[in-house]
Parts: structure tokens; sequence; C-alpha cells
């Protein structure tokens, strides 16, 4: 009769997979030549699974130097997440850039100014959704390297109707608040734009690092709100600029 | 001899807990008399673990309504999206309303609008770090409501130390840009203002909503940022408004 046995160089992640789908309690490793090498049992696998997704949530939640407890002394916890958020301040010196091109108009038409944290804060929750969803099926075996194209036109369609969506919600609160309907048009416009751009890099990036041999989760949100930031608030920009003299 | 068991009303994290430290394969459940009401097996307290962890995962992550996989259609997954993000949409109009009281200020300083990206963006960067890390520490049962104070403490000092070497960052980067070490000052304050107020809630915002009765992952990241930016961007617009005739 077949048994069922494991090869060495097999994936944990696969592993973990096999005794999920089958109800196993524990399977033989084998070498290549099918000569036993030992018993995992699935206590050991749920132990690696559970720590695979601690690691996860604590690097999505950009804590990526291992865990950091709530009564940790502060000097711990901070050498783990300032490193981090120096990074982050580096990254977003992009947007800083971008915005300043812009000077002029936001001296004329100060008031868009007032739309722009919603769009850095937007393009980070769309790309939030987007990555937890990619790394999540990464984690469960449901998408690999090969279903990229099919992720992404599913994250564009989804950036498409979510961006549509919110466009409209803020396109009438901008018009309510400013009584200005081209203002609105234009920061619904950006907003779209800053959900496709999240929505797509969101569910990108975590396929781009792991085929490069980087961990998913690492850096995915702040890259991928970076980007959405930079569509967003340029579109934004861009149009108010070519718009100036009807928002006046 | 004394025989271990599990009362019928016990939290089952708190059961994952003890099956955790004693390394149990099964423990006999009890009603309050002490009568035998049935077996739990690890494999099945695992299995709830799992599902818990994936729930904060989902939620922490923007995705409160269940399970949105890669290659789900992309209705299915805007309807698990959209509603989220509109909400967060009608929370960020607060920071609008409080950017709108500035206008004067932007108009004169129209460079002041290039670091309100980096301020929003930030404000989520911190938050998300205290607040994995709350989570992460309730789920292992390491603190509880009584340990707010102590956790408070804790993320105030680290969003103090954390803020102090974010703002001595971005004042060199904007001393450096705009050759006006004001504003590097202006823009080092408000950064640290951020820090800590976004450590502040992303800490506390967990404890509060399970005390409330509420899912502690959810809904912490948007409120934890939005406090952030509130205090971070009024902090920056106040100073800048009240230096203006140095900054100019």
């Amino acid at each position: 009769r077949e048994v069922i046995s494991l090869p060495a160089e097999m994936d944990v992640e696969e592993v973990a997979q096999i005794f999920d789908k089958y109800n196993f309690l524990a399977l033989p490793v084998v070498d290549k030549d099918g000569k036993l090498l030992g018993i995992v049992t699935v206590d050991d696998v749920m132990d690696v699974m559970q720590k695979e997704a601690t690691e996860d949530f604590l690097r999505v939640g950009g804590i990526p130097a291992g865990e950091d407890l709530p009564l940790d002394p502060p000097l711990v916890s901070v050498r783990k997440r300032l490193p981090w958020l120096m990074g982050l301040v580096i990254l977003n010196m992009s947007v800083a850039g971008l915005v300043s091109r812009f000077e002029a108009t936001i001296a004329e038409l100060a008031f868009v100014a007032s739309l722009m944290p919603l769009i850095a804060d937007m393009s980070g929750n769309a790309a939030s959704q987007a990555l937890t969803v990619a790394i999540r099926g990464m984690a469960l075996g449901l998408v690999g390297w090969r279903d990229l194209p099919r992720v992404l036109w599913k994250e564009m369609r989804v950036g498409l109707l979510a961006g549509l969506g919110l466009g409209v919600q803020i396109g009438v609160i901008a018009t309510l608040l400013w009584r200005k309907p081209l203002f609105g048009m234009v920061a619904g416009i950006a907003l779209a734009g800053t959900t496709v751009g999240a929505c797509l890099t969101g569910g990108a990036i975590p396929f781009l690092f792991k085929r490069l041999g980087l961990d998913p989760a690492m850096m995915s949100g702040p890259v991928a709100t970076t980007i959405g930031d930079l569509i967003g608030i340029g579109l934004f920009l861009s149009l108010s600029a070519a718009f100036r003299s009807y928002l006046m």
C-alpha cells in the first residue's frame, strides 16, 4: 500500500496544508531515496504555523525585529520600533518632494490642503486591505507567483469599483462643504486614483517580495502607501493646478 | 488526586493558555457542580486559536467582514472593503475640518503643506505598531484591563523617545531642504506629538474596546491614526501660524 510521506526539503507551509487537508496526526519524513528520517506530528506543525502567523501579524503591524510585548521596558520597544519609523520618514520624503513642486498652486488654493491628509491616510487603509488579502492568500497556499496577473487584474477592478464609491462620496462631501462642484470632482478623481494605486501595489508587492526571497509581510504596507500617496496627491495637485482659475 | 478540569464558562483564550503552558493533549470540561460535560482536545483549541488569530489579522488589516480571498470576484471583495473605507472617509473629515481653520497660514506658507502627508502617514505607522503590540499582548494573556495604566505609561515613554528621534530626524531634513531651522523645529515638534498621540491611543484603544465588549482589533487603527493626525497636524499648523512672520 502507498504510504504518504513528506520529502525532507518540503516547505513548512506546504506541510501544514497537507496536515490541514487530510487531518493526519503524524507523517513520516523521508530523504530523496525514500529512507525514513523521522516523524512530524501535528503539534510541531501547528507550533511552526502559529509562529509564522505571529511573525506576519507583527511585521504587517510595523514590528519587524521580533516580539515587542506591552510591558517590555520602553527602550527595548523603541529599539524595535524607531529604526522602522525612521526608514519610513525617508521613504515619505518622495511625497514631500512631490508636494513642494505645487507650492504656487497651494498658495493660491489653500483649501486644497484640507484633503491632503485624507488622501495620505486612505492610501494606507486601501493598501493595508489589499496586502492583508494577498499575505493571507499566500499563507493559505491559495495563490503563488504565477497567479500574480490574476491578482493584479482582480485588485485593479476592486480599486476601480471602491475608488468610484469613495470618489463619489468625497465629491459630494467636498461640494457640500466648499460649494465648489469642480473641487469635489478633482478630489473624487484623486481619491479614486489613490485607491487603485494602493490596491494594485498592496496586492502585487507581497508576491514580488516573496519572489525576491524577502518576507512578503515586510515593508509592503509603507511601500504601497507611498505609491498610493504619489498617485493620489499627484493627481489631486495636478488637476488643481490645471483648473486653478476655475477653483479660485 | 486533584484532577485538572476546565469550567464550562471559561474563555477560549484562557483555555488555550492552559494547554500551551502545560502541554496537555486533552482536558475535561465540567459544570459548576463539577459534573463532567465533555472533553476538549488540543486540536479543537488550536483550531479556535487559529481562527481568532486570523480574525485579528484580517480586522487589523481593515477587512472586518470575514475572509476576503485573493481570487474572489471583485464585487465580493468590494462589498467587504468599501463600507469600511467609506466610514474612514467620514472619520477623516475631522482632520479636514482642522486643516481648513488654518487656510490663511497655508496660503502664506504653502511649503508647510509638503510635510502634511508625512504627519498623516506616520501617525498611521506609529499607531499600527502600538496597537499590534497591545492586541498581541492581550491574545497571549499577558495584559488585561487592570494593566491599562502601566501600558499607557510605557507607550507614553516609547512615544516620547521615538518622537524625539523622529523629531530630530525630520528637523535636520527640513532644515537642510528648506534652509529654515525654525521650520525644522516646528516639523520636529509636530512629528513628536504625532508619535506620542498615536502610541498612546494605539496602546489604549484595544483595551477600551475590549472593555466595552467590542473587538479590540476593530477600528483601533483608524481611530488612533485620526487622533494622531489631529494632534500632529494641529501642533504643526498652530506653531506655523504662531511663528508665521519668522517662517516667511
